[in-house]
């Protein structure tokens, strides 16, 4: 599991591939976007946080002293794009050639699973950082991939399928990661 | 601000108007039922936490020993329902006359009134403490107190109002506060 690093250590890390800030920002700010110009209500989820102590050291104030990261259940993100329920995970990938399955948790694609099958939205937005390209992968590419590695073992999705079978997301500077867009390309045509 | 308290000592708390259970816990149950069951997919959010320091004893291990409760900028409910967007947030009531406006905060006024104006179903389900009652109030409802208040500073919604204009949820055992009972009357009649 990948612990949440804290918010301010985050904004000095430097990542050219995308010109020093991380995905999650970019996606939050993307949000951001969406919500002041009345195009979409999509929130990120808070960090699950298990809380083992509370310290209060005057009537009202709560100091957290002792708590820990939780594995979430669901994703990251979701909301309502034109009526319809939206529910993504953010996923970077630093590998050269394949996104590592390892990335999503058996939990992640459970829940997929049963939006898509309720009627909402559901996928992946993918980072490839090495080549500083967004993808949204949709839920069933994901879902084909992850059964057959039950079965073959093959534990990564190549590189190719997201050329062939994923959606490329152009980045731009307002929003910063205009995944609506192909939102509209695929579910709204 | 109403600091949420620590899960372990949620369990052992009594309380006669729920039978022991706290609304977040009754309305987990209920959330828990309708997945297992296929009926919908609605999750609470995480409780917001800011994360200020976190110590890491070994290298797969990381506490964090400084974090504060932050106010939520959403509601606590979200999900999908017969592919519909699904918004609330629970309130418990201790009074016996009125519901004070002051349980709901002007950015969960402004999420819900956004969720709606996109196609989604908003409300807030309320537990009335001391009649052991439940009511699903609609957003437009609350909506209508809410404006009126900023006139003419009445700052609660009265006991009157949940029987007229809000929809009263019967508790039952399994799931516990079926409240897309209610839903289906409301929105898919």
């Amino acid at each position: 599991m990948n612990f949440p690093t804290v918010k301010k250590q985050n904004k000095k890390r430097i990542n050219k591939a995308n010109l020093g800030m991380d995905l999650e920002e970019a996606i939050n700010q993307t949000n951001e976007y969406y919500l002041n110009n009345d195009i979409a209500v999509i929130h990120k989820k808070p960090t699950p946080v298990q809380i083992v102590k509370v310290d209060y050291p005057s009537r009202n104030k709560a100091v957290i002293t002792e708590a820990y990261y939780k594995t979430p259940s669901t994703t990251d993100y979701n909301g309502i794009y034109k009526g319809k329920y939206i529910d993504f995970d953010a996923k970077e990938n630093h590998n050269k050639t394949a996104f590592p399955l390892a990335n999503v948790s058996a939990h992640q694609v459970l829940h997929l699973k049963k939006v898509q099958e309720h009627g909402g939205i559901a996928f992946l937005l993918v980072a490839w950082n090495l080549y500083n390209e967004y993808y949204l992968l949709p839920f069933e590419v994901l879902n084909e991939y992850w059964e057959n590695s039950l079965k073959d073992g093959r534990k990564s999705i190549p590189y190719e399928t997201f050329k062939t079978k994923a959606y490329s997301i152009s980045e731009g500077y307002l929003p910063r990661i205009p995944y609506l867009k192909v939102i509209d390309e695929i579910y709204f045509k």
